[in-house]
């Protein structure tokens, strides 16, 4: 029984939704782990199962995240460029955004707002950065190319990221990788912008 | 004589010896800032008077690579697109690296076997970035071109200083640069690098 009446069905959601409510009634420093637990009707222990401590809730899809750029990398025909891989791995990830756009616009808007999880943020995008310049060696990708397409990656779904995230309205997240790939190839061959 | 005896000659240059020799022999954490100042021969208040803690000893010439990196995509010509501009600008920074190499190795050892040492390391690099960006604005560099192209210059940086603090022999940081900005040339437009 005690087993049983301990198993919690979609805890981690219910604590993720939870946690964003709160951060965006109270903000982020107002809010602890405590109140989290409560208003998802769990327990703190419950909460330290999932999570290690409050900053984590909002990088739960980082993991995920890293795991479907670095398949993409991968499975991209051997005829590809390297750049060309990493933008393919970049439209795959597309469903992740798009699936839940209303948490990811809370949740950026949060991050962009408070200083200690913009840093936790870099440090995602750092770990991001290292994993893709690793699967581009695993395709026969050498030094020092693999580590500057990997940063100019992370800085092409950046610029995409902020585009899709900051539309009102919802959009193709490939579409932004897409305009991002095409203002890279424009910019790296040293051309000027056009005006619109 | 009060005053007078408080002036300490290169106080500040002194305090980053005294820390680089410590965090070299004991590591940063087995380092306090009692002892930095006692082995520069200063107070620990003389210390607070130049650095907030004891991590921004590494950091004090960051502030400078910002001024200096602005300064230089300012001043490129009107014609020059916007990805050259951050190349010239990052090739106008060769002498912050070049005039105290030891010194520049040695702390790239420090820090990137310490995790919360590359933690400050991105925030400064995320700075330098939202300052090129701001810089290329006043060139007229519209969104999200501008962001995408001071990311990637970040990028050209990271790969360009990564090569020339790893080199073993002194070595041109300029040309380092220009290794980068072609090889980012070259990957942007899609090729396929070439095997030595």
């Amino acid at each position: 029984m005690d087993f049983v009446s301990r198993w919690e069905p979609n805890a981690r959601e219910r604590l993720q939704q939870a946690a964003m409510e709160l951060y965006s009634e109270r903000g982020f420093d107002q809010t602890t782990v405590a109140d989290i637990a409560a208003r998802a009707g769990l327990t703190e222990r419950t909460f330290f199962r999932y999570f290690p401590d409050k900053r984590e809730v909002l990088f739960w899809g980082s993991g995920k995240l890293e795991e479907l750029l670095v398949d993409g990398v991968t499975r991209a025909p051997d005829s590809t460029g390297p750049m060309d891989a990493v933008t393919a791995a970049l439209e795959a990830v597309a469903p992740i955004f798009e699936e839940r756009r209303d948490l990811v616009r809370q949740r950026h808007t949060l991050i962009v707002g408070h200083t200690e999880l913009q840093e936790r943020e870099l440090i995602k995008l750092a770990s991001l950065g290292s994993a893709i310049t690793k699967a581009l060696h695993r395709r026969g990708v050498p030094e020092p190319v693999a580590r500057l397409t990997a940063e100019t990656g992370v800085a092409v779904l950046r610029v995409a990221f902020e585009g899709w995230v900051q539309n009102p309205k919802p959009s193709a997240f490939v579409q932004h990788v897409r305009e991002a790939r095409e203002s890279l190839r424009a910019i790296a061959a040293g051309r000027k912008p056009t005006r619109d």
